[in-house]
């Protein structure tokens, strides 16, 4: 029998969307734990993660309930470690290519990505830095992916690990949710309607497509969740 | 004929000696060309690392001299996804294990260590932030190294990433190199000499011990150049 996995889990998170999404594409048999994060189980740092975040997956042992696993299974935490997790555990499912050239070119897409979009649009939502950087880092991201296909050719971690961020940026566009002024999200969304960002939509088209993606993003709940987390930065501003 | 490995280093980055400590372990053979940081040479960026760091690797493709990589080879930047593909390149020299639990926990070492140890050694060196963030992640690293052997038993990237940083940082203390007062150097390493701290200096010794850090380390020129580099920072505060 395959040792067993449970995946920690919150629907508003990226991080955690990037492993579930992982484990989706592996065809992997899970069992999904989530986690209020606004109200956390007070065993969860103590029994699963230390630093009491999610994604963490607890992997193997006896079985045992996901509110008290064993201490002979491994818990393994931080969204990008477990994603090779997940690769390593399922060769099969190719989420890294063979070649050594594209497995780098997925991980530097990854470190790129996380530098050049998901930062700049981080700090555009909560500080309401202005957003050029992160049309910028559109831009420079477009550049990386080839003519067609996805990051590196063949879906990769690559994809898993930007969708969440792309996913929850359109969100937080569409629905003006941030502490920039009302109204920029839809400059934004506009902006970005440019032919110049052509290649980045066709890429978010495809991202949306895979079946990984439906079957792991709920918009609807991570749009009403991020108006209650979010929704107050513009007046704290 | 394997195809031909050029790694763009310098002996004062961190970064860059991951990438030799993992070509070395691996017995590589590579041409290793300098880059003077301090005086970049002008085909640095366009020819090899737009980001114009330190370190990239220019992977095969036909002859050509380090200056002038031909364009037909493949330039890659980043140390972790360097040490990933040196790993990836050369899997007889096995640099990471190749149990997917073990393979994590290498991977989450990389990780907690750069939060817990070389972020708060970072500040304290700029900043002359309070030394005790840096000793508390000395406790946590050493919690999670195995009593025995090295960051998950065998010798892997986990040792290869970590390494040129304490070794830094050591340079720095003893030499009293940061915007710290004068004298605070000597009080971590005084500090450090504590018992609690004796499986951290334990893991310390087996990577110097290690003849890949023999092969890479030039101390004196290290010191020389961090001595240029960052002895001003105390007087500028
Ligand atoms: N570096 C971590 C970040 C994970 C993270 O920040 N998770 C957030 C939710 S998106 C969390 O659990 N935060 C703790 C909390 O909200 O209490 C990873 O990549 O997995
Ligand atoms: N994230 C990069 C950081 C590399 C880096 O910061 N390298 C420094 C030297 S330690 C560099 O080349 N800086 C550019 C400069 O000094 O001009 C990596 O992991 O490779």
């Amino acid at each position: 029998m395959a040792a067993s996995i449970t995946l920690y889990t919150a629907k508003i998170c990226p991080y955690a969307h990037r492993v579930e999404l992982a484990l989706e594409e592996a065809k992997a048999t899970y069992t999904k734990y989530p986690i209020d994060l606004q109200n956390k189980p007070s065993w969860y740092a103590p029994k699963v993660n230390p630093a009491s975040k999610v994604p963490a997956i607890a992997y193997g042992g006896p079985p045992s309930p996901p509110e008290d696993p064993s201490p002979e299974s491994e818990k393994i935490a931080e969204s990008l470690v477990l994603i090779e997790f997940v690769n390593d555990l399922f060769p099969q499912a190719h989420l890294l290519p063979a070649d050594p050239v594209l497995r780098a070119k997925a991980r530097f897409f990854i470190e790129f990505s996380t530098n050049k979009l998901i930062a700049p649009y981080s700090a555009f939502q909560r500080t309401g830095a202005s957003a050029d950087d992160f049309l910028a880092g559109v831009v420079a991201v477009q550049e990386l992916l080839p003519a067609d296909g996805f990051a590196v050719g063949p879906y990769s971690l690559a994809d898993v690990a930007v969708t969440p961020f792309i996913a929850r940026a359109f969100v937080g566009l569409r629905n003006e949710i941030g502490a920039y002024d009302e109204g920029e999200g839809k400059k934004v969304l506009e902006a970005l309607a440019a032919p110049r960002y052509a290649r980045f939509h066709k890429y978010w088209a495809d991202l949306q497509a895979r079946p990984n993606f439906k079957a792991t993003f709920d918009e609807p709940y991570v749009t009403e969740a991020f108006k209650k987390r979010f929704g107050g930065l513009r007046a704290q501003k």
